[in-house]
């Protein structure tokens, strides 16, 4: 009797539901395990280009789009070094630690950066952004985060574009957990940098991200002297014409990226994004009707944060969540760990992935001494869920 | 009849022979097709600590080796922002095209770069640094590289060491293609920053880099100015306090490692290097007894760089080997293009992988018109190889 419990430990099923890294299709997996190919193939090449394109899809760009060998952060890094030249006055908005990541990097560059911070969760309406565009007519560049991943919060893209381009300058997006999962179309938008991490809705492990110029963007990288080498956008788009990167590409999660980009293009883009749509619906009318609070004002599709409920521990959800139930999900980052947690709806995930997501949470949340009944999260969620056809 | 020849082409079987990628071995592709796990669970701090012990093992360093999600040349540009500020004095030692990429990258970020020119495959004697450092008593670090991939040629670490050690000033090593196949001890050698990449002796696909520092080096980390932010060795030192890294690793990449670095530290780095010491000394033993001329003038095992024979196209050397025998070995890059191919004896090859590249170097020499006997090279190289007991 006492091995037994060890015995079913050790074969719990286990279930990723993390904003990053997502769960990976099997045949995109199995990918990985064919015998590797040179880079400077016309195989590769053919790859490569493949790839290129998808992302454009993805983006929603006829511009290029640059595969680089690093996770998100180095693409964040990419866009500041790229395009500005030092003492360049940026504005920086900052909803979380990823907008923060914004402020940290244009510092670093030594730009001048007004770091707009805004309360985790909260919105950041364009009339905001107009007036401080208006107080600060020399600004270069706008930085935000299209899907917040600490908080769930979606901003306004489409709003901040229209204000843009209402006082000149540039808007930057990183575009990591939300492309694929929430609209951002690049072009449509007029957005002029946009960035991409592979292990969001793109399917694949982390260690690519994404990374497109608009027209008037390369006008600035033209002009910007910050140094770089490894992320020189220059150079990517000269070693784009011969289809190849300028130093060796990560071949094995390109050619991951693009057995799931043929996925992704199968479902159609429309399509996915509704998917998450209704993910999203489903999980927070889920969580509400246990009487949970949601942590964003504007919630988006691609994760929920919810507030650890009064009297429970925060660290204790996900701790019984993973190991007792082996459900992943993410808890809150710093400088507010232990307040929420985050149930992801991002990639590929099913409408079940979902319902276990919840059953496991109701579970956990009986374990921890919180009062809810049974099933009604389940039931909340089910009534949404059964209209979708995907994944 | 006309069907023939078009299927056996599609059932040719490829042999990959190049100095990066390298071919994987087969338990290491089939790791990455395990489901993904989070990099922030005790299960793969486990996984990033052991890659971390096996990166010192390779490097053969007490110091922590870093894991970066980039290809080695982000570990080069890391080595630059991380050690130095506007303005200092350095010395490269540019024997090829990575050589040249540390100028590249020195003068990119301002510092006052002493580029010396060593000409491609000779060799740059320790008198030769030590009269340089003399008349420059102001450097602040000599870069360098220990296999030089464009070209074979493989230099005097242990020698530049004793001579910089006499002067001051840091010893900067580019060991991306050395380390695991020519010796390489970082703490007995005194190297300063030496760094690595995956798609080489390690054995997995490219896409992760390595870089460690000594006690001197990490003095000028703290007092350097230049700017950095994905590559910033303090973040990453911090991280791994936590047994983590600063941003997303790349998670499958790293679980391959593991995997590889298991079977590597099983061999052990002595017999590695061993290995690889008679598969160099083989294939040029078979290439020469083909009448061919070697590049380097000190050719190290990691590649054999073979001059094209007078009267032959390079370029067709190259493409007779890869569409009509299925073999991929790597030409000469800009700009002496065509002027030698490269038989690379790096990572996972083994006695018959030489044996595969020679016979099919002479089916194509034979093809193209060049006067040598069948077998010549293979019996020059069997004679080496039958010691040989790894792989």
């Amino acid at each position: 009797m006492q091995n037994k419990g060890k015995q079913a430990s050790m074969i719990k099923k286990k279930y990723l539901i993390s904003p990053g890294p997502t769960p990976i299709p099997e045949s995109v997996l199995s990918a990985a395990a064919e015998p590797i190919i040179h880079h400077r193939t016309p195989e590769f090449s053919h790859v490569f280009m493949e790839v290129t394109r998808g992302l454009q899809y993805m983006f929603q760009t006829k511009e290029d789009v640059f595969i680089l060998a690093s996770t998100g952060t180095g693409a964040m890094e990419a866009a500041v070094v790229n395009l500005l030249s030092p003492e360049d006055e940026v504005i920086v908005l900052n909803g979380g630690k990823f907008g923060n990541r914004w402020a940290c990097i244009c510092r670093e560059y030594g730009l001048k950066t007004r770091d707009i911070k805004i309360e985790w969760g909260k919105d950041y309406p364009k009339e905001k952004l107009r007036d401080e565009l208006s107080i600060r007519p020399g600004f270069k560049a706008v930085f935000t985060t299209l899907s917040e991943t600490s908080t769930g919060a979606v901003y306004d893209i489409k709003g901040y574009s229209e204000v843009i381009k209402d006082k000149g300058g540039l808007l930057v997006v990183d575009g990591i957990s939300g492309i694929g999962a929430v609209p951002c179309p690049m072009d449509d938008w007029n957005i002029d940098v946009l960035i991409a991490g592979s292990q969001k809705a793109f399917m694949i492990p982390p260690g690519l991200s994404y990374i497109a110029f608009s027209p008037k963007a390369w006008a600035c990288v033209e002009k910007s002297s910050l140094p770089k080498y490894y992320f020189d956008a220059k150079s990517a788009k000269k070693s784009l014409k011969n289809r190849t990167s300028p130093y060796s590409p990560a071949i094995s999660l390109i050619i991951q990226q693009k057995k799931a980009l043929e996925i992704i293009m199968e479902i159609g883009l429309e399509k996915l994004i509704e998917h998450h749509t209704i993910l999203g619906k489903a999980t927070r009318a889920g969580v509400t009707a246990l009487g949970l609070e949601l942590l964003a004002d504007n919630p988006g599709n691609v994760l929920t944060a919810v507030k650890t409920p009064k009297g429970i521990d925060g660290f204790q959800i996900i701790d019984t969540m993973h190991s007792k139930y082996g459900v992943y999900i993410a808890g809150s980052q710093a400088p507010h760990k232990g307040e929420f947690f985050r149930i992801s709806h991002l990639g590929y995930i099913s409408r079940f992935d979902i319902i276990t997501a919840l059953s496991a949470l109701e579970m956990t949340l009986s374990d921890l001494g919180y009062k809810c009944e049974f099933g009604e999260s389940l039931k909340a969620a089910e009534k949404i869920l059964k209209e979708e056809d995907l994944l």
